[in-house]
């Protein structure tokens, strides 16, 4: 393999804009960073991914729904949740690994002096003269600027009322949660899903496709009793799994049974029944390598104040340098239905039936979120091979893409036709296809290996003697003749993981 | 039936709010008019529309995909396709059928003055002082304003980039335009469909669910050479095929073939075709009784500057008092283009291979645009019936929100137990399904009922020996008894549509 120029980021990026995974929106006036359109490959994928996330998380418990409500939403919202008043400081970002910190508390916790009432101007000067770095990384400080990361916006004519575009789909559920749980069965744990749009002003957005201003989450709020969350009826299932963990105490990346979590460690069994679920979403279902995945245990500074526990879920992605947040656990407590009990003055606690008995209960969150953006971005990075003459995707089968595509070996003899019919079947039964018949064969198998499609159906002069054809994979390039009405059965199995060899010899 | 105060639209309404199908979003902060959270229910019957949608328009042809792109656009966007100019007037709206005018045009036309530069007030006062009404309905105009209908927002820290929430998805395929032909198969006709949402800041969204301030669209933008306009490959296919029209010549609801709609109504074929791919998916997809539905042509001075064929599709909703625009056909010419080639400087002009040459194609755009969320309420509306002991919807079987509820007869016998697996055993095969012991069997027949639940199945001490069930349409209350192994099965072919009395006879 001859020394590229180009960073392994730049490749996929290249792909992704030429091939239609993704480009910036807006792109034909220039467009502006944080701001993406997925495009017709994109889109599949994006919708693959959601909807493999929605079959998993919701049918871990059968009171678990998903809901959709607005993006915009009035500014009481945001005063109930915190974020009018939690973003609402002098910022300053590094520069670097773009961790942002209120400036007056940054100056006070370094220089040891009071801030009071300094301007950002102020800020900025004492954090450049007394060379404050990021906490984080040592990296260079911004200047300091006044700054909500929210989107506000008017409603009304008049514009009387002020409203913000959610800086998270979490609070969705939290309004919703009286309605829906009268709605559905009275019962906890109550699960309450969106999977949508949030929008974060961010003041520096890099990172390409990684760091959003406007994004979809994944979330799952799940409402449950604070006086069991050191109970799960599954637990024990569970007690012998090992979680890949990398702890605040002593930062080091190993492997803890559920069980040594819950008695050592002391993180309740609710809690880490569901790191299980997460890890087992990753290894399992987008098929991520272990060393690639772990838990990170944020320590009381790094975490939200209304964080309880906090780990992030971590992907060693090397386009980013390093282990990346794809996906974060959250003990939120009551913060959130109690902060909206008291702004909104209407009562959201909750009467349960308990051995007979009758019970209120203000309900306690844990909060599964995802970056869905981020997670397809990571699906990029893990899965991007370079071979000697191709680039691929060896994505798992049901994550490509495009599932097959269908060429003619060559433009005559009836083979475009019997290849049309073929590809027109597939499509028509819902796979998602692509027809191919310009240039030579080993372009267009270097074509569809270049966005991941998991199979190239080929026909040949024998296609049309024997009403058979040649299926080839595309991560290990192996091949097996297949009888033409065998193919929609076929290629179903092969899509939900079975093996090229279960269905005939490779020639 | 006994009289009952309440109206169709408020009984619906009840059982939207409080069975979980949509509730005013921040309601718990007293909400804000046109933002809607779709409940649990909502949801799945949402999904179950859209995908539908989907499943229908982007398999007409195999050059049509789904893109996703942002709601927030940058200004120059709507400096180009016009929304920034045409929505920035003194405007006057109907206080009875919302129907919003340029304040100035409408005094002009009416009292054949030179407005020039009146104010809003000075134009608020000839309105009312000439006793100016609506010119649709004869209703009250409000006082003028000025408005643009688009919610403006700052994008980044010092809020230099002034931007938009799209006021319809259209926009994203016309800005992706050049990219996805390029990633494409580079032919005509391509399809770009997004499912999303879109943003109006509405002077007074009323009629409930159905005018909303945040809403979700799903539209088709097909790009085409307009030199072909009048060819369609499919056409003979149609030509008898008769479309139930109201013109604006004769205002008339009648039938006629696309053949006379062609030749005598000089409707390129292009058109027609995708009239009829319409008339289809509401007749015979979502089963809209065919009396409920109508093609209205939209004259001159009714249809936006850039559409020069419009015909809405109307629904007859009892719930909103007649017909009502669900969806839109618009040929929108080379509007879209030609205005992001002018405003961006990029060209948007094609090359497109002809019969071996090579030919320069700025496409014209033929929309296929509906509102989802007024197709949702029209779903309610129409399907809604009220008999003398129940409510109930008659949704078409696939798109009920709850598939099916498994009923215990009793609670005890080990009934509850073998009813739970029964339920645990559908949940986890993908079904969407309810579990209710609670209340005698009939109680729980009207809570499904109202809801539309499709079936009831329901085990009673005989299935214990016998294994077996009933299963219980919602529409006829017919009762079959089948297999409990052969649930499953049955199960999803009733769901595609097939009849009861397939699997067994009635009891």
């Amino acid at each position: 393999m001859e020394i590229s120029e180009k960073s392994k980021s730049e490749k996929i990026m290249d792909i992704a804009t030429k091939r239609g995974f993704f480009y910036p929106s807006a792109e034909i006036y220039g467009s502006k960073a944080g701001f993406w359109t997925y495009g017709s490959l994109g889109t599949k994928i994006k919708h693959k991914w959601e909807n493999l996330w929605r079959n998993y998380f919701l049918s871990l418990n059968t009171n678990f729904y998903e809901i959709d409500d607005c993006n915009i939403m009035p500014k009481k919202v945001f005063e109930s949740s915190g974020h009018l008043k939690n973003f609402n400081d002098a910022m300053t970002e590094c520069e670097k690994c773009h961790s942002r910190f209120k400036a007056d508390q940054i100056v006070e916790d370094i220089l040891k002096i009071e801030t009071g009432s300094l301007k950002e101007a102020e800020l900025t000067k004492l954090i450049k003269e007394n060379k404050i770095k990021c906490l984080n990384c040592k990296g260079n400080l911004s200047d300091a600027r006044f700054f909500n990361i929210m989107f506000g916006l008017k409603v009304g004519v008049t514009g009387e009322d002020e409203a913000f575009l959610r800086p998270e789909s979490a609070q969705a559920p939290y309004l919703a949660f009286r309605r829906e749980f009268e709605a559905t069965r009275r019962k906890l744990p109550l699960g309450l899903a969106v999977v949508g749009k949030a929008f974060r002003n961010e003041i520096s957005p890099r990172q390409g496709f990684f760091r959003l201003r406007e994004f979809t989450q994944a979330e799952l709020q799940i409402f449950f009793d604070s006086e069991k969350i050191n109970e799960h009826e599954k637990f024990d299932e569970v007690k012998n799994y090992n979680l890949i963990v990398y702890l605040a105490s002593d930062k080091k990346l190993k492997k803890i049974s559920c069980k040594e979590m819950n008695e050592k460690l002391k993180i309740p069994k609710f809690y880490v029944y569901h790191m299980v679920k997460f890890q087992e979403f990753y290894l399992n279902i987008l098929k991520i390598p272990e060393n690639r995945f772990r838990f990170r245990e944020l320590d009381e500074n790094e975490r939200a104040f209304y964080n309880k526990i906090h780990f992030d879920i971590e992907l060693n992605l090397e386009t980013l340098g390093g282990w990346k947040e794809a996906a974060g656990c959250h003990y939120r407590t009551d913060h959130d239905l109690g902060g909206h009990q008291k702004g909104s003055g209407v009562k959201l606690e909750i009467t349960i039936d308990e051995e007979g008995k009758s019970k209120k209960v203000l309900p306690h969150v844990l909060e599964l979120s995802f970056g869905v953006d981020r997670n397809i971005w990571a699906l990029l990075d893990i899965f991007f091979k370079e071979e000697k003459e191709r680039t691929l995707f060896a994505f798992p089968p049901y994550l490509a893409p495009l599932d097959a595509a269908v060429f003619p070996l060559v433009n005559k003899d009836g083979l475009p036709e019997l290849s049309e019919e073929i590809f027109s079947d597939l499509f028509k039964s819902g796979f998602s296809v692509f027809y191919d018949s310009s240039g030579s064969v080993g372009r267009r198998y270097r074509r569809q290996d270049e966005v991941g499609t998991r199979f190239c159906l080929t026909l040949d002069y024998d296609s049309l003697k024997n009403k058979d054809l040649t299926i080839r994979e595309v991560e290990s390039m192996k091949q097996i003749r297949v009888k033409i009405n065998d193919l929609n059965v076929i290629l179903k199995d092969l899509l939900n993981g079975e093996d090229l060899s279960k269905f005939g010899n490779f020639i």
